[in-house]
């Protein structure tokens, strides 16, 4: 018997790729599929080509006519999100929540870096960040979590062992993420207009991007010194992957052998001893990380690639939802491989 | 239990969409993976990625080091191909070659268009054509299997309806193919450079692309009248994706109904109403068709996309091998949904 | 002392394209840049990198606003061209229009392909089709330019040999366009969302684009017999260039000398005989044509290559500009040589 | 009469683009093209596309067959420079060297990054540094120049105003460069197929790039504090163009002003208020920088952004051969405006 399970936001690229991993999972059952734009219609009215899915026929419907639930996928925008969360959760309904709203504790980022004050903080408390290498058996038990942003997966990935082991020299860590478009979602804008991205390559939000605090309040949950972290994000025209490069100072240099030990047993995270391609996990869960140190400099360059649709977004996601479910944590998540294509 | 598969010419991308295939089929294990390049690595040692495969330790070997196989595929170039096929059917060893060696009973046409004298004619009138919407029933039993060019893949599928009911006004067929790189192989040549491919396209072999014949001798297997087929293929920037454009004045003009009608129980085949894109079926093995009408010009326009790597190539070898073993004959192949991105 | 021109739509593709070849022409100088959505912003304000253009501090004003003028291109809709084109001439300011408006005498056709009925037909006829390859002569002394489509532009120059020396076995020619999707215009949709657009190729409009009645119209002009098109376009993931490729049975097989005769002194066309790569004529005003013949089936495959903004927009409307203000037809166009990246 | 001058290594992206430059150049004639490859075919015969330049029928010669010359562009590798050089002066030749080979007085660096003991140390103090911005009263009587690599262009245009006033808070820069494909060359790489490359994205000699010493030698010429800087480059898939993003914590936090003030009067430099997009400067000498201040950790983040095979080598080699012979500083680059597609 599988769990029946909704996404809210299904149209968009997260909630797709939630659908696509769904069809090939043993234990999750799509049930409720909703949208906004789309209610009404079948799935494989909105996505001709899912005629081939055995969802095909799944009516989307609008945000407040979900059935009986064990869990729901929140694919929505971060305020929708912040608002659906207690209804579900009084329901008896398992939540893990793809927006930004309950990833971290701190009232006051939400107001600097979202713009909008949390009005459920009692639940920020409650919710549990879904990196499940680095939280896995608080993930477990939990009935809210908070799925991780892309960037936060692979630059979290890339320092958890050094936060860890308490290695840095310094309390800023230099941190620079190239995402593929896809990161910035279907909406239409000028500058992802085909013919002036293609060929393209840009920064933006270089100062304050909202997932900077994200990286600093993990950060201090594993290693309570905190760091600051100075991140730059850049967009390269690619539809998906992604790739964190992480420079700090710091107090050791056999760091290959440190991550393969921190990463032994993980079913997603592979070391590498050269840096890792964005192209590579295209289509998987899998992260890939590349650390190396700098004797010149005395700083490491760690180097980590994700799928931000998948590891950075729904992959994670389902990883979550089979743990806080008592499946096995791979499940729908393997047989997969990665590509040169 | 499954059948012991054997990979010859494991490396290129055809050999290694065939082992991510395998990685999740149910019914055939890789035991042998061949290379001459590659002989005593590791399959992970060649492509670190493929660490994460169940078959990241199998030692790639020469290939002549092949213990008993139940099937074999072969990613060979055609003149190796030729040679081997009769070895390995000696042993007991059934095929499905990717290569052109075998693809159509005609000598003359491979001193022509491929530039060689075949010296095995006996084996290609044994030899069944891989197009299971065609020859399901043939390859079922068969020994040998040519596994189609991914253009005449593509091409037949859009024409077989038309042939099969005896709709052409022209002895002619206007074909124009659209091609990923990946088709044109693993190997380095300048005009496949990034700096000069990214923002390009071109037509090439505009004269004699050795697809032609196989598109002509399969179309007079359906429909005994035969054509010609003046086929114009061109690369454009993409890494997999195929389409094919087949213009020709027919007898009919509700085509939509006919290629419905023709392809209702296809487990592989989606035929829509609107031009395919070529995106839409990388990494399935589905074809999207869409059949158009003219009345201006009384022309049919029917336009198939593909993945040039699967349908075109490895994932319709699986199809075959399916087939030929008796198993499923989506075996391996479904789960996999279709995408935007 | 240079002609004053205008440019009515400044701020898309085609007007921006304009800009750039005007900044380095001897003889033209923009002395209004017309817009709706920009009125009243500087051009550097509009596009910053623009703030190294002489013109930088030109103000974009209304389509009303516009000073006196000795010639006008217009990038604008159809519709609207349609209704400033009268106006502009009775001022006694000559036109170069870049949109379908005034490009065959057939109002029929308008109905039919651009669906709408022409208000002003008495100037259908007097409007000259600004392929100069073909008219050069009439475009000296006109008033009014038809600046062709993107399209026909690259068909005709394709198929201008064959229909000047009748060589047409047939009476419908196949055409096959590949168009990067600046064609498509600055106008954000979903298809062109780059995440959707990169690694895809599609086919559109496949039966009543809106150039096949243009290149009809122009080939009847040529050899009175006349032709019916039977025209695909497809988009492809490159932001400027096209590729036409025309397929028809011909009377003769030594194209290549033919094409070399008939364009020996065009300044702008180049006969190839290999096929023409759709990168190589970008940002130049060259169209690159490679006439082939099929002796298996006695047809002419004859492929051009030109960047669309440029031979196929704006740089002829530079060039029809200087032809009918009496300018050197090469004026502003030349120094800039093809490239491989 | 213009300036005679040889490019040594006409076929690689660098010499191919010095041909196009030199094609709309007033004052500099290539005489020479020297190639080892295609010695004995003409320029068209190379490069087909070229057949429309002036210089098509010039003929391609080995190294040592070239006629007398005003200046020579040396676009070899760093060996083959190294040894040419001597002889050039000699002849009373003066010489831009696009190679490495004597772009710094460190014998020692050339032995740690380059891999050869330098043979010519005598001329190392004579060679200048040639970014016009930072040593051009240096340039305008130098008998050798040294042309800037890529990164170090861009990198240093984006550091030079933090230098000059010394604002720098630590010893260590961290700078992170994107750049297209050209920058590695025409040589043929498994990693630069386009099938693996498009879609893709690395990071590559994350420790030891040779473009390091570089930066640290010539910041130390401007600020004798020096610096240590901390460079990763990375590959996207574009074919040209190029981003430099510097972070280091700073003094100052009114940075815009500062660099306005800088280079108020560069012709080839404009300073923007938000991060430059990697295509504009497409073809094109310009170099768009971004000075950002981040108040929560006190770092400037600079991003600047060149075309690499532009400003980043072969435009950058006609601005100093316009200085060092006497001409317009910006005589024959100019007059191209940046672009969107």
């Amino acid at each position: 018997m599988a769990f029946r399970v909704g996404i809210f936001g299904a149209t968009g690229y997260t909630g797709l790729e939630l659908v696509r991993i769904l069809e090939n999972h043993p234990g999750l059952e799509p049930v409720y599929l909703g949208s906004t734009s789309a209610a009404g219609k079948k799935l494989s009215d909105v996505f001709p080509f899912l005629a081939v899915s055995k969802y095909a026929d799944l009516v989307l419907e609008d945000y407040d006519s979900y059935p009986e639930l064990d869990l729901a996928f929140l694919a929505l925008p971060h305020e929708v999100s912040m608002e659906k969360v207690p209804e579900l959760l009084e329901r008896g309904i398992k939540v893990v929540d793809l927006s930004g709203a309950y990833r971290f504790a701190d009232g006051e980022a939400f107001r600097t870096f979202y713009g909008f004050e949390h009005r459920h903080p009692e639940l920020l408390e409650e919710a549990v960040y879904g990196l499940p290498e680095l939280f896995r058996e608080k993930i477990r038990g939990a009935r809210l979590v908070a799925n991780p942003g892309c960037y936060p997966t692979a630059t979290l990935l890339a320092l958890y062992p050094l936060l860890k082991e308490d290695l840095l020299e310094e309390d800023t860590v230099v941190v620079n993420g190239l995402s593929g478009v896809s990161g910035a979602g279907r909406g239409l804008k000028q500058q992802f207009h085909f013919p002036e991205m293609v060929g393209n390559a840009f920064a933006y939000k270089v100062v304050g991007h909202r997932h900077t605090p994200e990286m600093e309040f993990v950060a201090s949950l594993i290693n309570p010194k905190g760091v600051k972290v100075r991140f730059t994000p850049a967009v390269i025209p690619i539809d998906r992957g992604m790739l964190s490069m992480v420079q700090v100072r710091v107090k050791r240099a056999d760091l290959l052998e440190l991550y393969r030990e921190t990463y032994r047993n993980e079913p997603f995270v592979r070391v590498l001893n050269s840096p890792p391609h964005a192209k590579v996990p295209r289509d998987t869960n899998y992260c890939f990380v590349y650390p190396a140190y700098d004797e010149r400099t005395g700083f490491a360059v760690v180097i980590s690639a994700i799928d931000n649709l998948v590891k950075g977004a729904s992959g994670q996601a389902v990883q979550n939802a089979n743990l806080t479910l008592g499946l096995e944590e791979t499940a729908g998540l393997t047989g997969r491989l990665p590509t040169l294509t």
